[in-house]
């Protein structure tokens, strides 16, 4: 690629969050940045889209190769925007993040983050979501430069396989810690929801859901381990949700 | 199973939708009924979860082995608020829709309709996503019901694979027009979105998304030429992501 690569950049925790702020920062030297990214926070929004109201953009800053807009919708619908307003032409890469925690097991089900991504894999981009283990404002996005530079380098340099993307989580850990990068498979895991239930001034119950990840299983080859262990996990994701294994089984039912 | 089994009904098109409606009335005979579903239309919200405000639950009607609730939240919401805070114990099974319009190929990760299948499976329920290939409100259902019934009775039978959850569309026909059941894949798509764009009175302007949804591929194998030759289509789906076949090529990057 003789140009400057063309670069989306977006993420769901809003566009003020201080991941994408590193983000961006980590990705400006590397081509021609347009971000297009919530105005408020989406965490857990998934792969919601937007169809029952209108959407709006706003343009944030516009200097030499780079732009920044705002959107009042979700991570899939900036992404969907940016395709078709605000961008001239399809991106070469998509980049989105950097999460303020985890996507790394069944996470990536309810990630925002993610499904920017399949936004971006579904159109043909090679897209790539960075999450850090930290879900704080404060989480500290430093030590992830190195690790998010190294893989959109390598993005960038060979593209990525069709209807290929990836989910990559950082542990939130000094850069002198972290170990390496991992390619990895999602390992398995679930939320277990508890519900706090409460009553309202009126005498009506209302619930606050909370959770806990558990972990199930603990293969040296997943997302989890690695994270764990220190590394950086990278896993490739597509969008066929097919459970292969079980298509011969379910045939003799019919 | 000697007693009757426990069935949680959800969907996405709210619990007024003639599409829940249409479900309840066929799986009624089958078992234990409860109904948790959104109090209003949440088509589109994929596998979004409600973390930033409370749910609240209203009881709507309860009857020997029935009862039914409204949710002010997501599919998946619902899901949960009914393992946890509605039902007595985890239910033997999980049924979702029917979903006025189809949730085939691309569309099932867009889906509220089977974000509830996947919240099911992924608490080891055995769970089944029913659609029909017609979004309006005014669809016809019955001729879904022979196919709801005996995929369901199936499923009650024989229980599914372990992280195994259907995906089963019903193809918009008279039921003497649908030629029987084939399970097979998720067929490849995209949508190609299209932006309306307006200007309020205000003068800003805003944008409404429509698309059209684009085949990619005509495998026989696949749930949309199942659909486009008058079969109900059932593809089993699962929550692991990792695009196995990628993951050697990816391990050379690092």
């Amino acid at each position: 690629m003789k140009e400057k690569p063309l670069i989306l950049i977006t993420n769901d925790d809003s566009i003020k969050a201080p991941g994408i702020r590193a983000l961006i920062s980590f990705l400006r030297p590397l081509g021609t940045i347009v971000v297009v990214a919530p105005d408020r926070p989406q965490s857990g929004t998934a792969h919601a889209v937007t169809i029952a109201h209108p959407l709006r953009l706003e343009l944030i800053s516009k200097e030499v190769d780079y732009s920044e807009y705002s959107c009042n919708g979700t991570p899939a619908d900036c992404v969907k925007l940016a395709f078709k307003v605000v961008m001239k032409r399809r991106p070469d890469f998509l980049f989105s993040g950097i999460n303020h925690g985890t996507n790394a097991s069944i996470n990536v089900i309810y990630s925002g983050t993610m499904a920017a991504v399949f936004e971006g894999a579904l159109a043909g981009v090679p897209s790539v979501g960075f999450s850090l283990g930290d879900y704080r404002q404060s989480a500290d996005f430093a030590p992830s430069g190195k690790f998010v530079r190294e893989i959109a380098g390598k993005v960038i340099a060979n593209g990525l396989p069709d209807g290929v993307c990836l989910n990559v989580n950082i542990p939130d850990l000094p850069e002198n810690k972290i170990r390496g990068v991992m390619v990895c498979r999602q390992s398995e895991g679930t939320w277990q929801e508890d519900f706090d239930e409460r009553e309202d001034p009126h005498g009506e119950k209302y619930y606050w859901m909370k959770g806990v990840f558990v972990k199930i299983g603990d293969g040296v080859d997943t997302d989890q381990w690695a994270l764990e262990n220190g590394y950086v996990a990278v896993v490739p994701v597509h969008f066929d949700f097919t459970a292969n294994h079980a298509l011969e089984a379910l045939k003799t039912w019919f």
